[in-house]
């Protein structure tokens, strides 16, 4: 991690569970990034205690921020952005608005993390829509796969800049190259999709952007593409499909290594392999979607994240916040401005 | 298997492989299924040696007609319409057309296929769109899932009748009852999702079939429904989303278990485990896409499929001739129009 300081503003009350999960996942990190501070945001009567443990050299780089309110995991955003003004939530996300910290971490209710941080933040100049990023395992790295369900429909253009958008989270290639961007379609012939999709595919192919075409969705795992671009309709689809999918295969697993005595003695001589797999594509490790295209970095943890997820969740927010993604989203896409 | 006769048109030239894979295939079904003829469509003198080592009891339920083109995995569907006259796709779909077999299965060129399926077979009365639908392999049985790509778009009175379509390719539950359908959303809320999605959605709440609402793609694998409804392009993203992870994890299996002489010896012990696993979701059993809504029953195979695959593919076929669904799918959109 670079040294660039960063204060990731951490909204400790989100999430199933709220600061017995958040504030150990978040002071984890602190570590090994010696160059971050973090603002935890909440009721400090439930934060106090738990830092009390905490080494003074980690402590010396948080502060504490009173919330006195909490938004529930259901309630509506518009109920959130109007009546929550304490919440930790919110105070969270105005750090990052008023410049107290960089970034800005919650593991709550995603509407209304949505919903307050377009109210408190906006979008960079340019960004018609905001977009949910995240990355998905591939055989060998990750994807970066936009929109995951912020908007049901997107035009052309907003496809566009989720493009730019995506890749820009998706960084410089170890080669120093530009990303690959592909476009999520039924097909690589020409004459497949909607006539959103084809318009999508016409513009980027003009873009300055290292466009490679249509890919489909099996593709999305093979490392052929660095960000997958799609409507939050299908790249939702696509995220569940596969968040469903991987569940059934490790009940699947599970049922088979526990059928029977010699299966469950398999699965002890097994136990290498089989945390070899699990590891490979832990889905904590996965953790931390951002809302690219907000003036300020905003990550959602799952609100079912343990602490290691949570964590994770935490180092995605850190990277976008020193890598500084809305300026650098805002700088790429006013160069297409023709 | 029902004992309700029917014959069965295979296209033996279509797929990867051609006649090598779909007659050992289509005659592997034959022997469990005494009521079922097949017409084996294609180029005889590729034809009879195959059928040469057949048992009599099987070779007399079973007919050669010669079919002297092929229609190319890559050709137009247009072109394969125009100028193909005498492919044996063509003249598989004419079997159907013209009474001689009940149902036409093909691993050949899926374009092609729906495109001469549509020219020559036309769609049922009231149905506006023709559908692909498959099972999905669930935790507890199958699900079945359309449109899988054969329309990019989809008003909501065309999701509606894919509804309908998709109950009668589920048919009624193990207890009497009908299946229940679900419409694939990205949200349960009733403000989530397209504007075409919501007026699906009121439509199928007030019509005759058995609708749970709308279901997230994660919910595809849990049983929750047995039919799940949505257009092509998200119906296609789902199917590839789980074919490319599915392939993923199982390279992951084949990689952990192989990394060292000590992980293999494991897998020596694992072996029925892996087995079981590898079994429960063949992607084998699963073969075989019907274009639902044609006024003819019309299965896809994978055009890769082996034989096992493609055999599967062939009682899927028999499945929906014996069950006569293009006349209970017009009878059942009869029903429901006021």
């Amino acid at each position: 991690m670079s040294a660039t300081p960063v204060t990731i503003a951490v909204d400790v009350m989100g999430g199933d569970v709220g600061p017995a999960i958040t504030i150990p996942g978040a002071l984890s990190v602190l570590s090994d990034a010696r160059a971050v501070r973090l603002i935890l945001v909440g009721q400090s009567a439930r934060i106090n205690p738990l830092l009390v443990a905490c080494p003074p050299s980690v402590r010396a780089r948080v502060e504490v921020l009173e919330a006195s309110e909490v938004v529930a995991m259901d309630e509506s955003p518009r109920d959130a952005i109007r009546r929550k003004k304490d919440s930790s939530l919110r105070r969270a996300l105005d750090c990052v608005a008023n410049g107290q910290a960089q970034a800005c971490i919650s593991a709550g209710n995603t509407g209304a993390l949505m919903g307050c941080a377009h109210f408190v933040l906006g979008t960079v100049p340019g960004v018609e829509r905001a977009a949910i990023v995240a990355g998905v395992p591939t055989l060998i790295g990750r994807t970066v796969m936009l929109d995951l369900g912020a908007n049901a429909t997107a035009t052309p253009t907003q496809l566009c800049q989720f493009a730019t958008m995506g890749s820009v989270v998706a960084g410089v290639r170890a080669d120093g190259s530009a990303p690959r961007v592909g476009l999520l379609n039924i097909g690589h012939e020409e004459i497949k999709g909607t006539v959103t999709v084809k318009a999508a595919h016409a513009l980027l192919q003009v873009s300055a952007l290292t466009y490679v075409g249509y890919v489909e969705a099996d593709e999305i795992f093979t490392g052929a593409v660095d960000v997958v671009v799609t409507d939050g309709f299908s790249g939702n689809v696509a995220l569940k499909s596969m968040e469903g999918l991987a569940r059934m295969i490790g009940q699947g697993i599970r049922e088979e290594f526990t059928l029977s005595l010699s299966r469950k003695l398999a699965a002890w001589f097994a136990r290498p392999a089989l945390l070899g797999l699990k590891e490979r594509w832990d889905p904590r490790r996965y953790n931390g979607a951002s809302m690219a295209g907000l003036a300020g970095v905003v990550v959602k943890s799952h609100g079912g994240a343990d602490s290691l997820a949570f964590g994770y969740a935490v180092r995605r927010a850190i990277a976008e916040a020193q890598s500084n993604v809305p300026t650098q989203i805002a700088k790429a896409l006013q160069s297409q401005v023709p």
